[in-house]
């Protein structure tokens, strides 16, 4: 057996790796805007990018060079370099050469951008950024709070993972993205580090399953941002490694973020899970839970803390999976309202369940009752915040 | 050739249709919330319902029957008899039972609802509401508010269509639904009458191919109602026919209540056509278009009126066609913002795309510049209002 615990440090929790962040300009105020993260060793590397065909430029410049190996990190808040063409990555290039050129100790550096769309990268003010940077430090917070946009805390996690034969490894792992409510402008970034002993095939396949369950299942308005990004680095530092253990503590590094990203959703109040059971199959469970995480509907009635449970009812309708109002049960946490046509909800039950909703978190369980599928996904309620937020982001 | 011009009467100009609606007791304070169209002669039906599993107890009413003439539709606002399982099919029967009795020049009457979903249908209010009926009524207007829920206006047109041997025919609709930008509970309803020599088989192919462009084309978040229902009868009355004359005249009728519908969204205060061109086909560009007009970052940016075309070009990125930064093009009405990668947004452009996007109506064009496929859906802006009505609904 393994055993995971929680420590600090971040993304420099693990041996050899190194962050910060510092203020470039690009924010007002004075505000962290750059960041970079450094191994003193070249590391390996997964990854998991956005599926929106307008992929912003730092993700075809990923794709173009086929990074392999690479020991730094450089990400920009406020700018999103996505429709900005071939000049896009001209631009990158031209950046990471500063920054090769001021630190002979990088290779195959990546660059990662968020922020407005469609605006040429503020080069020479990303520069200004580089030419503060110290390799050697170890400030995750400072990193973390760089790649803010509309977040309202800085998003870190570090566990400390201790091997049945004594070994030890870490991950950590900094992300931004102030809810996927709104990831077209919000972009999700997520890099985790790690000095496990594992290499990219492995680290794939593993990183593919955990997104699933993760940063997939939090709630997205069906708009995939241009630049969302997951980078995992791994030096191999520790020289220890195994399978199920990594698995776990990469599992709870990303729910943790994920969760932190719904909480911290544009104008969100509520973190709300939708626990989705008795369906036909996974496939169709997921669907379903991520229709109800996803619904406008949904959303409004969480932040009017409104226990309509015929929303419920109808999105998982609406949503195109096998379902039947004959075998379906709705329970707000342990307040069940719905039952194979049998309705709970006289004002005592209301009561209950409005009880419920006012929960900072809670669950909407949906027994679907036609089968052993099943999945949970994430989200948060939409009140007015979010309109404004939105409103007018660019100006 | 022939001619179609606009006339008044609603629902009861084609002959022999009548309509009225009445005050039952449903909505508070004397509202108008029960409603009825009757025509002096059997009609033939067309029909289009929601794909919603958790279909409602009037549509299931409607397939159980398999009704094939009818001459009255029995219309209730303020519940939609879903969620209600084989006793909201048994309600209705008691309900049109009551109908029946009452004037036996009614045979297979057909009854649809709208309003709140999970709680058994009031009859013997209803039941009230049937006591105040006089059938030889042609008030269209009285029945299109009665079907009313959260709409802000009644929606009603008629056409009068002249042929070319100088036959006419006429086609007349009510609708309710404000703004398909929250079907699942402001249930989208359309009932259209026609004294045009049409039959169920020809009417209901007509109708296929109308819905994609009109009520398909409008608005929708995702959330399908339990209730969605357009019904077409055809009484045959004029003698006079013409296919072609019919579906124009057909979708001038739906495309002008599906319009009138997102002007009415709740809250919305624009009504925004998304015209997508160039696509790889039509199937593809309507996939874009319904993408912009559903999505959230879209519609709060509507409604701070700020012309954000990255969100429109990541928004069709995100929605899985073929799309391609180097080929997009995008106007705000006359003002193209972003031409193959090409960026013309500088401050006065700026001010020009607000300018346009001030106005009540406007086009955000789209060519994906790789085909001839296009597709024209239409949308509204989201803003604090649509919060405030959907937050508490039930309550």
């Amino acid at each position: 057996m393994y055993k995971i615990e929680m420590i600090e440090g971040g993304v420099c929790a693990a041996e050899g790796f190194y962050a910060d962040g510092v203020s470039a300009g690009l924010k007002p105020g004075g505000a962290k805007d750059v960041a970079f993260i450094y191994s003193d060793t070249l590391c390996e590397i997964a990854s998991v990018f956005t599926t929106n065909k307008m992929t912003a430029a730092p993700i075809r410049h990923f794709w173009r060079y086929g990074k392999v190996q690479s020991n730094c990190i450089l990400i920009n808040a406020k700018n999103a370099n996505a429709m900005t063409g071939d000049a896009g990555i001209d631009d990158i290039d031209e950046v990471l050469e500063v920054l090769t050129s001021r630190f002979e100790q990088i290779h195959n550096p990546i660059m990662s951008s968020t922020g407005v769309i469609g605006v040429r990268l503020p080069k020479e003010t990303i520069k200004v950024g580089i030419r503060k940077f110290h390799l050697r430090v170890k400030n995750s917070q400072a990193a973390a709070a760089a790649i803010m946009t509309t977040d309202r805390f800085a998003k870190q996690i570090a566990l400390r993972v201790t091997l049945e034969d004594g070994g030890v490894f870490h991950i950590g792992a900094i992300a931004k993205g102030a809810g996927m409510i709104n990831p077209a402008m919000a972009t999700m970034l997520c890099f985790i580090t790690t000095d496990a002993q594992c290499y990219s095939d492995a680290m794939q396949e593993i990183l593919n399953d955990v997104v699933t369950r993760t940063f997939n299942a939090i709630s997205v308005d069906g708009d995939t941002s241009t630049n969302d990004t997951v980078l995992l680095l791994s030096n191999q530092k520790s020289g220890c490694y195994d399978a199920a253990a990594f698995q776990e503590a990469l599992e709870q590094v990303m729910l943790h973020l994920a969760k932190a990203m719904t909480r911290d959703g544009e104008g969100a109040s509520k973190l709300v899970t939708f626990d989705i059971s008795g369906a036909r199959n996974d496939a169709e469970a997921q669907i379903a839970a991520k229709a109800l995480s996803n619904s406008l509907l949904m959303k409004t009635a969480l932040f009017g803390e409104d226990p309509n449970w015929g929303r419920v009812a109808s999105t998982i309708g609406a949503s195109g999976i096998a379902c039947d109002e004959k075998c379906l049960r709705i329970a707000f946490d342990d307040v069940c309202v719905y039952d194979k046509g049998t309705v709970f909800f006289d004002k005592l039950m209301e009561e209950r369940a409005v009880e419920v909703m006012r929960r900072s978190e809670f669950t909407i369980a949906c027994d679907l009752g036609l089968g052993a599928g099943s999945f949970r996904a994430y989200g948060c309620d939409l009140g007015y915040e979010y309109v404004k937020i939105n409103a007018d982001y660019r100006t």
